[in-house]
């Protein structure tokens, strides 16, 4: 993989506060070169795709249903796969790092399922259940340490 | 479904004390009439089957990799996916219950799937994430609380 | 695997005919001791389902949905995957042997993926696409070459 | 989806002729503005994805493995499922169209499952098991049959 790919996950539906940060994730995703990868659906998903569409950047969206229109507005790229929620886990092995925006047990169910595969994870006002999990502060810090954390597996 | 299937969730690798929980986890499931469903592997997924077979129960293996030979002697119907991680979303909708017993990341992701696709969840000495998982402190009382919680979902 | 799987697969909807054969072979499926493997649903699946179960034999379905409710009443153990036809490859995986009732061009796709697999594949009446399909005229046939090949596999 | 996701199927070894076939097939995709999807891997993956990359397209390889760095060096986009053969039918949903070259059983499996989801068929050498595959005998006319099957189905 030549570019880097990175996973934004979180709730399909969301405050403004929050998409205004899971945007901001995206264009900062954007703006480093790399690919976001996500659910494709809406809330975090379509707020972070937005942000990196907007900077020039491709989005995947790996989506749970059987149809591309399911696809929020800014993916690139939709990847239909019919498997319902077992998709979480094709999100999760195609990033090199995953960014969690808040979340339900959706969210907290990828957050595992990285750590079970040894993917770094990065959390923004996430779930705190484990110190595995690099907790930052900003949407910036983020994409910075998710691509540190990258490079040091590599 | 007339017959209840119980999920039980944990590591593959567990202490000979852990074990013996799981163990009469499984010899109570199989006292109550209902059917086994777990990973198919070894730790937790073995031991409970091991108590849910000897105490006459039968058991089922949603085993991840691609041979049935990969399965725990004490398992009754194995059933092989060929799909890594993805296959533990089918060991959640499979139980219309689940008892996790301790575990560590892979556990927490099914716990954490169970709870998004609105299953009971009960605990043991596991992952305290949620209001949402039945905390449980003995074997008996587990099964029983998953038992209360099919017949009321129902 | 102590127990033979033998999997059984075909259209969701038949004739009256082709559903008397699916019940010959899932009866004597229950005769020879082994465990019937199906799609779970309608048709050739719960022609079969129902021959097993009344020959007093047990019976796997792999349920494409998301409730256990959606397979048919000769069913002893629903796995439920979500996985809509993700999960024909299950089907295939979880039997030693595949006997093809009929079909169309979902059993079509399941035939190719056994013989993908290496796993023997017995025709009744179905797609003539391969010399490797062992065709047979007779339930009976089709049930005793299925464990013959299992045998000789071994 | 506003740009077409056309798949293309056949075996992951292959002859010099099937190759240079395959990549005229992954050029013309590219030629229309069209994204190629694949299973990533070689053989007939590998050389239409490589017509398809000189020609300045986009390439998405839907990996059965657990590695990006299983995609072959012409996949732009690698989509890491784990989920082994179960990722056929993930190429299949995510494209709009398919056009198989030649191949084996696991093409075979591929066309079938096309076929059942009502996915347009075009044929380069393949099985000719249906009449509703649209037969082709040149890459140029393979594509062109695509879009134009895709174009009517809207």
């Amino acid at each position: 993989m030549s570019v880097l790919q990175i996973g934004v996950i979180g709730a399909g539906q969301c405050s403004r506060e929050t998409g205004l940060v899971a945007e901001a994730v995206g264009r900062e995703i954007a703006h480093q070169g790399a690919i976001l990868v996500c659910g494709g659906l809406g809330g975090v998903m379509e707020s972070s795709s937005r942000g990196a569409q907007q900077a020039g950047g491709m989005t995947v969206g790996i989506l749970p249903g059987f149809s591309s229109e399911d696809a929020n507005p800014f993916i690139t790229i939709p990847i239909v796969t019919g498997l319902s929620h077992a998709r979480n886990v094709l999100v999760v092995r195609s990033s090199q790092a995953l960014i969690a925006v808040e979340g339900g047990y959706g969210t907290l169910s990828e957050v595992a399922m990285a750590l079970t595969l040894g993917k770094p994870v990065i959390g923004l006002h996430t779930w705190d259940v484990s110190g595995d999990i690099i907790m930052v502060a900003t949407p910036e810090e983020a994409v910075q340490k998710a691509i540190h954390a990258i490079n040091r597996a590599q």
